[in-house]
């Protein structure tokens, strides 16, 4: 199986989802291996790099794309299955940004308090070892941590005639930041447009659930991907297989909303994958879901909902897509 | 090590957090076995009791307690390890309620619609597989999930003179309903009152994060704890410690505050156990972090923050009680 | 018409809304004239007194009750008719809190920013101009703004056995901070528990909607009303009725879930008014209602829906016994 | 004075903020008399027109314009002044929408009950008495209410390389549904884009405060309108002056955050009129403040803020460019 190979210059990224013309056209099964710049554009290297000197706020996380799928029309489902996210730099950075994060007063959640202190911490990667060194900026304390490489943006082009900025996540996928879409997911996505028009980006080389500070470990990432498409079936929000568990994800303010949203979308594929009616998939909803916090910092606060494959009976979701992908990547890698 | 025994009539439970007299007085150190009866005061056994009819509003989550512990003072910290949770009956029950749950509008989500049907779902617990056997009411569908007993509510009588309903999760721990609340788990709880007055109630034979419908799999439990002081040091939220994990819990409304909530308790936490600077503290968190949701249907919402021991370096939180408490529950067991 | 005199001492507050001993038993046609404290207990007096040093937070909102009112059951309606709101002292105080108020993080919207500075302004009042004099503290500003008493706290007994700091606003009412709570007004609260157990307090000089601070300009006030009581009929939700408005009054977070209630409030009260299908009253609330938010600070945000009676066709709520109240309160002025 | 008159065809409406080709081009300075379709592009006329059989969701809220102002930058305030509103039909027509509005689940308060009915009203306007009649659906009522007409829709193109819906209230204006925005109000917008791409619609012949239903009573407009243009000085959210107040407006979610959002911006205004620290600013606010709710039903809910000038000191906003468009607009009036 061939890969179709792709690394952007700096005026290549896109930075929308919607509003930016393809950067290549792939037909469904294709394999990709795409590079993608940091959340920061590569802009922040060492500890003294503070965001608000170096990143201009126009340039936050660059896209990889958006690619142009091929025969996908709006009501289709695209289907991305994510082979290998590999660190494409042996370092990765996180910051605090000015009223920016979970814990401080932002532009929406306006206070009049003064903002928190700008801080960078730049993780070194030991790549043998899969780990990330912590290095405290202001105490006396450094810890390895597991490398656990995941993309925070991964979303098509939006209805509506939207363009949207790619720190936002919403129906369209976009800026989710969980921790699930990793290595072995795949994510299905309901199409917009002709085309799709996907993209992908701001990768993590690990994350905490709910990226409190607002940033994750912040790093260029080589994505192998394989592109897939199912006609008709579009999911309203984003769906992700694991070979462990079914997810969905919901986007919104305030987060009780978000979790709502997927909530109810799970319950829709629950019922959609073993024939129950609305009140029953509720109710097996309420006793297997689990319920992790993807981001509480974007411009949509994320909500994921997963349900583990051990406890529901065995089905094929979207005819058996994944596990077909899984062998693919399976002959990509070998 | 002995166990004091308590197994309350229905009219010696009580209905709220503050506000009823203490049960029994223990010292610090005792070890108790108690029974709790389910949410519904036993009022749902069959698939035709329907909560409208049979369970009057005023007797919701009957808690058994309060106890009122010997030496506690406002300040300190009342540690509740919880040695064992055994389902005291053969079968749990879920339900949904009208204008009660996530998924629906309720009295505070006021919405003009017609409620969601009212539905009751009886699970049989089959002791020696330890599973609950759902069956769908309203699509032909059965499934054996695995028993995970918790404790729906754990909490102490709250301060600034109030008594709260058994259905609030808050400050002073409450109806959290988070399936962290297990067996193996320590829950320190701030102290407000003089002798704490903590009581234990609304048992669950297994739980999804966030309790969608508002109800669990709801059972009798037969809870062995055992009861411990620290004089001050006091957390501002609930917290538990696993063998495996620390944890805090906020409970507000929106969502996002509740998680706000546990995750500066963690913050702080986190700068207690390591002596880190709070940006450096809020930094490891972010990284560090899961984030599942407990409840989103009760009074408050009820978000939790956890942090894998596995990724920290060892430390001995509260000089270690948690170990030991393990040991006398071993020893207890034994 | 006699007016039973009521002035408590500092003993006699009582600090929450359910769970204290009656003050007086009255009789429904009562007057009353009551003194009530200010909201931090009198003890902020002048600038250089700063609540975090002066204001033993244990104290705050001194109500003046509870009466306990005769003939009244819970189903019933509470009617208090305000008929005088007069200022007790010629100086009101505002403060700012640390962690308290609506432009900061505080504890339930908890975040790592430092507090907001503390500062407190004393406002002059010139009974002959009824006015109050605005000084900046740090800068060079002066300004006379109107005297407009209103009080922060009214409300009843909770249900549910509980009991509620004077902070909190809740559907038995209590700390709803409206300026719509003014001389003038009668407010209609449902009864929950034998005798409704009513207190008054927390009176404003002069407030804005919302409160954006967390306090008004906080006075002690003589407060002159009439009690009164309908059998049955008790709203969900607070209502108050105007000369020119009728009124409901929402308590929750998030403040769309408040504004959902006052609404949905509304919806039944125009339906019971003229005989209104749920639509068509929803309808007509939708291009009549006006929407002032009361508090976006206390435990619960407060949301104000009030539709002035002049676009409504002539109507008596609750058989006229506000037009009623009010001739027996130009008759107690007499 | 001379006024650009501007009747668009269909194909000529705008859909969205950003994203759209100018229309015209004009100077500061230019009167303009524009014409605006209704929210649902004329489609619901009668009351058998139900929405969902009758409106396209891709054609809702068409805007008249983008307008290019010449010498607009980013960073400078765009002046908008309405002259003249005035109804370009004599009927209007409000509907509910299914999972659409203010008191029922929508796509983002998910959740699993039936919609509420679809009901379509129609509104006679009666043009010598400027009334509207509202006659019931399913009641036996009719009611004349007073003409008040508002647009709901009054944006410019966002920063961020975004494309917004005309849905969407937000920082750049928008969807707000204010009725602030009234013949006689001056709109102040910070410009994102060159030529700032300004757009009017959604025209109201009359609405409630909150727009509970989600919808008002939605008709044609003939708008009169002078555009100008002061060089710096971009308001960070929309601003709005009346001869009588000052108002500034924040939308977001959840609606506290709405609320924040102008409160602050009201706050900086205060500093910039009269020379205030900010603690003083938010002190005065906080005693000053009208605080009408605009809209929950939009995909940002939106809050005013409004301070009197009969309150205020007298000054010279924006060196007292609303004054001076009055004066102007009297001069095409006549």
């Amino acid at each position: 199986m061939d890969a179709v190979e792709y690394t952007p210059t700096f005026d290549q990224y896109a930075w929308t989802f919607g509003g930016a013309e393809p950067a290549l056209r792939v037909r469904p099964g294709t394999a990709m291996r795409l590079w993608t710049e940091d959340a920061y554009s590569g802009r922040i290297r060492q500890s003294t790099d503070l965001p608000s000197a170096c990143v201009d706020i126009n340039f936050i996380n660059p896209q990889t794309g958006p690619f142009y799928v091929e025969g996908a029309e709006p009501g289709d489902t695209l289907v991305l299955h994510f082979v290998d996210l590999e660190p494409a730099r042996d370092w990765g950075v996180s910051t605090t940004i000015p009223f920016f994060g979970g814990l401080t007063g932002t532009d929406r959640t306006a206070l009049l308090q003064e903002p928190l202190p700008e801080v960078t911490w730049v993780y070194h990667l030991d790549a043998a070892k899969r780990s990330l060194t912590f290095e405290a900026a202001r105490s006396d304390f450094r810890l390895d941590l597991p490398l656990e490489p995941m993309l925070g943006t991964v979303g098509v082009a939006p209805g509506g005639r939207e363009a949207r900025s790619s720190l936002v996540p919403e129906r369209f996928g976009g800026n989710m930041d969980t921790p699930e879409m990793r290595a072995g997911a795949t994510c299905y996505l309901g199409v917009n447009v002709p085309g799709a028009l996907f993209s992908v980006g701001d990768g993590h080389y690990r994350q905490g659930e709910g990226e409190a500070c607002g940033t994750a470990v912040e790093g260029a990432m080589n994505v192998t991907l394989i592109v897939d498409l199912i006609k008709g079936g579009a999911p309203v929000w984003p769906r992700i297989e694991h070979d462990d568990a079914i997810i969905a994800v919901g986007s919104s303010r305030p987060l009780e909303d978000a979790w709502r949203i997927a909530q109810v979308e799970m319950v829709q594929w629950l019922g959609q994958l073993y024939g129950l009616d609305r009140m029953d998939a509720y109710q097996l909803l309420s006793q297997t879901a689990k319920a992790p916090i993807a981001n509480v910092v974007d411009t949509n606060y994320s909500s994921v909902v997963k349900i583990p494959k051990g406890l529901l009976p065995a089905s094929a979701a979207y005819d058996g897509i994944h596990r077909h992908l899984r062998e693919s990547a399976a002959a990509l890698r070998a």
